[in-house]
């Protein structure tokens, strides 16, 4: 198969190393792709007044596929966070994490295999806000036909290509009556067309509620923005953290940039202690959306099985190796 | 002591088969409290626009001290939840939730012990909402100085007066920059008067995860209404559910409603499996609050013992007891 160029962010504080992992990793596996590497600069691109330039958000649309790792957005008035921006750029609507126990890894959860899909492009996250009078702050939630019937649509298409037997949608429809209320409805109409998959309603504060006393009543979850900011990191915690949880956002036409979401880990750059799970999960992820199945079985399997075995893991998961004795041994568990 | 008056609410469904158990339990223990048992019609109040009646509203502003079961709101087109009336009306500002593992009530987690404090009148619960055009819908978030810091202030001396350590403020501030920045710029400023009592801030999305994974680093935790809705079912769900936690909303010069705030179970009323856990232990909060401490360690023994014990457990506890064999037990197991 001809090689398929990607786009990578290796981003910024432990971004850059655990990205040179997941490439080594990926050259070991002989993963066909070329990466064209992005580096986000220092100074706002006027073209997109945002650090993001557009050569950055080019080289995505060009490339239809990538892979990020975390990115620190520059603190100060006005800047407008970086991973937001690309989402939002680049129309990335819906958010996909999929959440599975990592055999090996102990938490108080066995079995946890759910999906959560985020609507990543308005709801809380519209940035509408302002000061009516001192003292007194308006935010605006938006919530829309066209986007929630999009990201309902992703979450029942994901279900039927992964087998999957049931769709939850999470709202707060008995208080935001409107706004949840018409999410819950677009969920409903297009749940109509999906006879095979079961779809069910739950409220949101039930629904942390059931995650952590019964999580494995659920299959993949469909929510809002801000519900589905929180419920994923939620379910991430029930299996081990951020630190290992790959993650998804998917636009129109396939359009996909991967993403290790956890933070960027300032204090532990350039120790050879950073964990590259997330973002290696992520780029398996990345290499099932462009159907190079084989390789995201292989490289999957030598990540989990390293991880079951228990001898070579990074501190954050009890062991004592470095990241790249850590990537060894996965590289050594590769199948040939 | 004079007796004390407190205005009871049976509610509906099992509502009013777990009050009788309470009242009957409060009687064994001489607890001084005469009921003022308001009952809340079938039809609306012309002057409070709501089923709860200007005489329901009176009789909590006159006793200044009350207790609630469950309720249930008619469904309907235009019917606000009669919880969020009671709240919103009596302007019951506070919301709090003792969150303590249940010894005896085996679940994944051991030795929780917070308390969650939610804003309660106003940010995503402000009913503010319209259709701006067909398919796309707002819904307003609001935040004031006023709410902000006068729930600071009351998690501050909730912590002072119960001996906690240390303050969580839960937020949204990266993105809601004005909203969840104004919330958390008042706790801020109130924690400056309280230099005894740590104050820490926390991401909502990551305070979730940390609550699934490590709940022994929080204490007390104040937040806006959505967060708190959230935050104060997930905790639940970590001791067992809402059939076992109270809760308690507090508004000015001492005024307190508490309520168990699991639903009606319309499945099971008069069948005598009904868990008044929830209600009882509110119904201690409600005791405490009054400052009839001897009294309300007095039940609260009586009832945790009999948990512990586990001879006379109801169905949803994993016992076989029925609703009236589980009170006899708490009853036998008062001190005299
Ligand atoms: C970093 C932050 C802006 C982001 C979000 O809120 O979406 C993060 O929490 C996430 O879930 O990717
Ligand atoms: C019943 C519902 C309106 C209520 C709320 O959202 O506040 C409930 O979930 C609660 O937490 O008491």
């Amino acid at each position: 198969r001809e090689p398929v160029t990607a786009t990578l962010f290796p981003g910024d504080g432990v971004g850059p190393e655990i990205s040179d992992r997941v490439v080594e990793i990926f050259e070991a596996a002989k993963v066909p792709i070329n990466w064209d590497v992005q580096i986000v600069g220092k100074e706002v691109d006027p073209r997109t007044n945002s650090f993001i330039s557009r050569e950055n958000l080019d080289s995505v649309l060009k490339n239809r596929i990538g892979l990020k790792a975390p990115m620190a957005t520059p603190i100060g008035k006005g800047f407008r966070s970086l991973n937001l921006t690309l989402r939002k750029e680049l129309q990335l609507y819906a958010n996909v994490r999929p959440c599975l126990s990592i055999p090996g890894y102990k938490t108080r959860y066995d079995n946890i295999d759910l999906v959560t899909i985020r609507e990543n492009t308005e709801g809380e996250y519209s940035g509408l806000e302002h000061e009516v009078v001192p003292g007194v702050v308006e935010s605006l939630k938006i919530i829309t036909r066209v986007a929630s019937t999009r990201v309902a649509e992703f979450a029942f298409e994901y279900a039927r290509k992964h087998n999957r037997r049931k769709v939850t949608a999470v709202h707060k429809a008995n208080i935001m009556k409107l706004a949840d209320g018409l999410f819950i409805k677009c969920c409903r109409e297009v749940s109509e067309r999906y006879p095979e998959i079961e779809y069910e309603e739950m409220i949101v504060d039930n629904t942390c509620m059931q995650l952590v006393s019964r999580p494995s009543q659920f299959d993949v979850m469909c929510m809002p923005n801000l519900y589905g900011d929180i419920i994923s990191d939620l379910c991430a915690g029930l299996i081990g953290g951020l630190g290992l949880t790959p993650s998804g956002n998917i636009g129109t036409n396939g359009l996909a940039l991967m993403e290790a979401v956890h933070g960027t880990a300032p204090d532990i750059v350039g120790q050879n202690k950073a964990n590259p799970t997330a973002m290696l999960l992520s780029g398996v992820m990345m290499l099932r959306h462009i159907n190079l199945s084989k390789e995201a079985d292989m490289i999957e399997k030598a990540c989990l099985d390293t991880i079951a075995e228990g001898k070579y893991l990074t501190r954050d998961l009890g062991g004592k190796s470095g990241t790249t004795d850590f990537t060894k041994a996965i590289i050594g568990a590769l199948d040939d």
